[in-house]
């Protein structure tokens, strides 16, 4: 079968590689149909690790998939050839501690999607365990299923924030994520996401949702913003979606007494935090690792038009173009948020 | 001061009534602009009484209001005359346990409008402890902030069911307060969410919202909708809305299993509840007296446009056909959700 | 092998049975050492049935198990043989909606020792999944182990109760299940534990734990002692362990504004609940189903000697004397809390 | 009156103060009893500031304290001459935002005993809000009601931890608020509270409590025996108490996933932390501010007998030596957690 392989740092091909091709008794074949190009492959292409997890051997890319399921295992129920799905590419040891408490994303066990030594998606046809597979309605095309996995990540932030109906967010990051993560506040009852970068085309992109109100921060500081607009009194959930140090050391001047801190950005070595801070807030501070029990409620939203996320799918390629997309995703333009790779297109 | 009046049981008048003119110092004297007309201002009249609140002296009617500050005390901050507010009706003794807990709706002590002995505020002019007055954007009208008491109790109903983004929710009974119910948890993540009712003109007027689904129970049980809707999972929260004892039987065919049940409705007596079959749901049971700590998040959400009221509001009479208000709200016609009285009107 | 098998509704019998000896790759083979007897088991023998799940061909008995690892299958890890362990009875399908959320109690596919059609464990061995037998340390005997399965119900009951530190807690029914919940309530931090029955010789025993209060209801209402205690605020929490009409429609009397009840006895038919009573208290009410995520902590409390379940032990019959020891329990004797037959005993 | 006065930096004198006499309707005149020394008011003597707080003019000191009642304002109920009482030292404005929430510590308006500008409690008598008295119950005696302040701070981080039954914490630090967080957590729930330091002494003191075990860092890393204890898992709660850059650095290798961290101790300075393990983790990171709502809890379990804090009084002196306690309190010996001043005292 063909895939997209990162043969090593810096060198991507689109050729034959094996893969396995039969279902377990548990598991499902699939038919990938679109796949999105994450922040992460991207990295990975240039970089060849991410922290500690390091490309050694020749790696299928691609973790945000959706497509049609061709074969079904000898015990699988609920799912049959024909059914739609989209994908979570993170799959746990279910027996394991973690698996039993319901937080299968922290199980050390965890195989993930293109994560070494893991393989990806970027092929056009998968196995995976049934359980992680979840049937897409007819409403929701192809395009919005492979979206999910990066909304995810947003509604994981919107989930642990125990966000209260009508609270006031402010999201510190315009990128990919921290456009998930205001769209996922919103969907999760915020009356007000206010989100701050400084890049002007993702705000002015971002800004397009109702209810979301933008902060070019090379205007004017977020903190002075959120004050002013609450009264002094300051954010209820500040997601700090940047993983830039300043945003980070700023957060007490961001959230209201009492108030919530999730931290989904992502900075590469210690940075300092202002502890006494938050404590004068008496902060709770909320950290977030990929999601867990999120993609059927993601779905609900995309469904039921409570959320729609095709504004910010900026580009499709057909899969013979893959190494191109990843190019284009490389150069990171302002005005891409989402680039996608389409498996059915000639 | 003209007010309205219900002199005793069956028997309303406008007339002259004496009350306070004087604010304290934590005080605002407002000039009150609209008010709702609520069922429990509705039930005292031909009634008399709710439950152990006897009607024994003439007593001043309404509670859902807004309206326009016209003097503050002298210790007051953060309000000035010309400020548009609305008013939160229930008053607690702010240094009673419950209140120095955060739940001061359940403070023994609260002094609530219109509640005997508590006068209420269908009058030109009420004297109100500032805390409790909050201000009005201006893109929030006085028709909408005097349904800020009614939507306050979806509110207190949402926050308490603890709703995460995407989750599918049922209402059983769609009159006013399941509406409001409705709405809120809308508003507050839910994706998706299903009222029954047998009244199907009030069911036409919710369904018109986004999201919101109807079933007509007297064509199909709510739980065979819920469940071929849901693969045989169950409702993420059922507000149980009606105060029937059908439907309070039934809830634990609603719910999913971890699911959260949220007693709206007061059923009159003691109702046959099924305890095992809740257990076996391993479902959580809220209930909700009045509200607290809602009314700036409830606004939040009106002014922001996430949540619109206006199609609830089915009738505005003139102060001076408060009786005549009073009477049409009596006659509780399927088509009525909530009837208003403009005190600033000829 | 030889097997305590109820037979049918009436008639156990001590014989051969044949049962799995081969563990899967995912098992332990233990020998079972200690099981102790529950109101289950008992129900069956007499009855041959708990509501809907009926003892339809002979079926061996037990549940609450500790005993010695035999052998383990190629998969497993983090035990081998000679590890004393206690085993939760109760295995759902991991893969499942509810487990993967880590609510694995309420998964309808869970198979639960003797409960029709699934067979227990008095049976000298047992086949079990490795992730749900459980390490016991040094300090912990056998007859402990055994004891963890009914002390997991009121762990599970204090978990969802979210106990606060200092909490005043009031547990209705002292029967072994009540005493349970008590003990996990004073092991969750509360420091009072009210426990009410009409039978004397259970309330002594419970008694005589540090930190528990008995009332004797026939001498004086339960309510009467809470609202005296608490300068008439009510508990914090309300454990409902007699599954008594009585007792559920007083709970309003009994928990202070904002409290928690917890539902833990089954009624068998619906029964009356005053449900604006609750409201006007805005009570949570938790209901539970067994147990899940409970075994490693109950170990934990047992280990340190937290809590002391030994004086709960009543009677240790020898496995040959299976049928006298069922007869007893079928006694009821007010001074019997828990019965257990040992395996290993000549 | 007479009164301990820090006059400026360095300098204390017990002389005659000019301080308010006379209840207002709700308040109470208090014989003080007994005063603990405080931490802070030990760094205010040598410093005359702590971060912002200076001390501008002549200040009392004192805020951890108990007495009698001598009279009460015309309002108050639920308190008479003669009851003994523990008085909470920080006052909010009860109409605030934050007091409405509950959470009524992080009101910006707080007056607190011994914070500049505010006046502490080292004088025969004080006037106090009757709603922040607490009576205590007969067996409590003085010297424990003027620990309940500093225990109330261990509460407060025990009770943000949310612990389950049978958790595992480790507390970093073994100075006087981390043994109280240590004794909070015991008595909260914990099966095992695992307590750092690398002062031998405090962990002797500490380690004397059943449930605690002590680790000296000099000797090994907390990390390491956490690890081993727990299997590799982690603890459920960690409670930083030390305020020690390194001890925050480590907080990923303490924690499971998905446990909590709680932020007790305060770093002067913005301190590294390791955001991308505690991602990895996904931990909840609790900070604490003082305390709202746990003096009644606090007495319960002292009261009960549940939490023994007599161990922590190192010394008592009268008044007349008041200097002398402070400068002994400066030494800062490792054997003494909390010195004490009887006003009774000759």
């Amino acid at each position: 079968m063909q895939a997209l392989v990162l043969e090593e740092k810096g060198r991507l091909s689109l050729r034959e590689f094996p893969l396995p091709r039969e279902p377990g008794p548990d598991d499902v074949r699939i038919a990938v149909d679109t796949v999105g190009i994450c922040g992460s492959d991207v990295h990975y292409y240039p970089h060849g690790h991410i922290g500690p997890f390091v490309v050694r051997e020749p790696m299928v890319l691609g973790h945000e998939a959706a497509g049609t399921v061709l074969e079904v295992g000898a015990r699988v129920r609920g799912l049959a050839p024909g059914d739609r799905v989209c994908m979570e590419p993170g799959v746990p040891d279910p027996t394991s501690r973690a698996a039993k408490l319901g937080i299968y994303n922290v199980d050390p066990a965890v195989r993930f999607w293109a994560t070494p030594p893991v393989h990806g998606c970027l092929t056009p046809e998968v196995i995976h365990p049934a359980s992680y597979a979840y049937r897409l309605p007819e409403t929701v095309s192809f395009a919005e299923g492979a979206m999910v996995e990066p909304f995810a990540i947003g509604m994981q932030a919107a989930v642990r924030a125990r966000i209260r109906p009508g609270d006031v967010a402010a999201v510190t990051g315009a990128g990919p994520i921290g456009m998930m993560v205001a769209l996922a506040a919103l969907a999760g009852g915020c009356a007000r996401v206010i989100v701050s970068d400084m890049a002007r085309p993702k705000l002015d992109i971002i800004g397009t949702y109702d209810g979301v109100e933008t902060v070019d921060i090379r205007e004017r500081p977020l903190a002075d913003y959120v004050a002013e607009s609450t009264g002094g009194w300051g954010a209820d959930v500040v997601f700090e979606s940047s993983g830039a140090a300043r945003a980070i050391l700023d957060l007490p001047r961001l959230v209201r007494p009492g108030g919530a801190v999730v931290l989904v950005g992502m900075p590469v070595d210690p940075v300092p935090v202002d502890i006494v801070g938050l404590q004068a807030k008496e902060a709770r501070i909320e950290t977030v690792f990929r999601y867990a029990n999120i993609y059927d409620r993601a779905i609900n939203l995309i469904a039921s038009g409570r959320i729609d996320l095709k504004p910010l799918i900026s580009g499709t390629f057909p899969f013979a173009d893959s190494v191109a997309a990843f190019d284009r995703a490389v150069e990171a333009r302002p005005t891409d948020v989402k680039l996608q790779i389409d498996l059915t297109a000639g």
